[in-house]
């Protein structure tokens, strides 16, 4: 493998296991969770999310963008359009999953909190690492039980 | 690459493209759907089903098994503890999705109608290559509209 290569290899299996941590804190709070073949997967006729969670028939829908410091996360046209069709069709919410690697929690930011740039694309501004909804507020949401304070503070 | 390896590999393609057929047809007829990661793929923490597909807030769950030739479909024990896992928390509904290879359509059977064996796995019968549900009813069953009939013949 050329460097080249190695880097994305190594890039690769970073996101995969954001994806996995996601995916495991969510299923901790009682979701049932699917994740998307991986980025560049062969799978991708159908276009497909990063992660699905689902409780109680509560649909959330994500898109995994992480940064390794703080700043604006912007998310290409097709992929806010994909999001929308799995909203549509599927009756949940989509969400672009931020965080700070090594620094701050999940944080979940609905579409219409977006800002479309001149370029086309969406902005993502980086406020919302401290103001995007928490892990806590989606297992509300999808609960009649009190939050799972204890356990999300950990 | 070993014969035995070739083969696996083989098999192995074989599956991913049943399960991208199923998905195809599902996401024609406007269900939302996810794959999971591939059989044995290292995402195997969390316990993921085949297939999961989504319309109107209706949930579907799907393990696959396909077969060369009608006889009894057999499924193991962990595998329908992880779809009633699912069940229960996404308020959905699990199927086994069994397909006679290039002669039968794809039927679905809900997992109250399997029978449980001596030896701890669960029997779908031959018969359910006749009897069980089409897509044709999963698609009833998420939308209040006309079946689409004519596209589902084609």
């Amino acid at each position: 493998m050329s460097n080249q290569q190695k880097e994305l290899s190594k890039l690769r299996r970073r996101a995969f296991q954001r994806e996995r941590d996601l995916a495991q804190k969510l299923w901790k709070l009682g979701f049932a969770v699917v994740r998307g073949p991986a980025s560049g997967a062969k799978a991708k006729r159908v276009p497909y999310p990063d992660l699905v969670a689902i409780k109680n028939k509560y649909i959330f829908i994500f898109e995994i963008k992480t940064k390794e410091k703080e700043d604006h996360v912007y998310v290409e046209e097709h992929q806010i359009s994909k999001l929308r069709e799995f909203e549509k069709r599927s009756g949940g919410k989509a969400f672009i999953a931020i965080k700070i690697i090594d620094e701050t929690d999940w944080r979940f930011v609905p579409l219409e909190a977006l800002e479309k740039t001149i370029g086309g694309r969406y902005k993502v501004d980086k406020k919302f690492f401290r103001e995007g909804l928490s892990l806590e507020d989606l297992y509300r949401d999808a609960s009649g039980d009190k939050p799972l304070t204890e356990f999300l503070r950990k």
